[in-house]
């Protein structure tokens, strides 16, 4: 028999939800979209929920990770900022870590 | 600011849900009570649902990790075998190392 091992990985704060699958999701959609409100629409999330998820994310950040931009030529917007970027790779790369752990540590086990 | 990292793991079979937490959780309590139907009470679980479970992990597992047994003192009930009592060990062994792994990791990143 053959078994896979998953794994779903997230960073708290003071015991609260840092950052989760859902939302380095969420970052990654308004990168995309450029909105919370089209981000949080392609995830079928309310734009209330969303802009809470990015309201707790900063507050538990040392810089904003998500920023309100005004003006420009698309008259505004929202931005994942650098800081916002680099959270999303590492984050990205502990679960991939974490993948490649688990895969050799099953590979051990005789189920 | 200090930040924890959490993690899930489940282990799956032909892409179902073969181990996690619950179906762990309920060995452990038939363990304990002694019964599938005193374990699923006592995780405010259906019978229904636990004796699922437990088929689908049998039905997985090269040997059975839960067995009926019949008769005897207690008149009989459910039992978690040899083969059980190591899986489980195996499995918290897995989400203990997991743990231990990603503490390492996120100790060397600077959010």
């Amino acid at each position: 028999m053959s078994y896979q091992i998953k794994s779903k990985i997230w960073i708290e704060h003071n015991s609260q939800t840092y950052l989760g699958e859902g939302r380095i999701r969420l970052m990654q959609q308004i990168i995309k979209l450029g909105s919370i409100s089209a981000a949080a629409k392609s995830m079928k999330m309310s734009y209330k929920k969303a802009w809470e998820m990015i309201d707790s994310i900063n507050k538990s950040s040392k810089k904003p990770l998500v920023i309100k931009v005004t003006g420009g030529k698309g008259g505004g917007g929202t931005q994942v900022t650098a800081e916002g970027i680099k959270t999303i790779a590492i984050f990205e790369n502990l679960n991939k870590k974490c993948q490649q752990f688990l895969d050799k540590e099953i590979a051990k086990i005789n189920l």
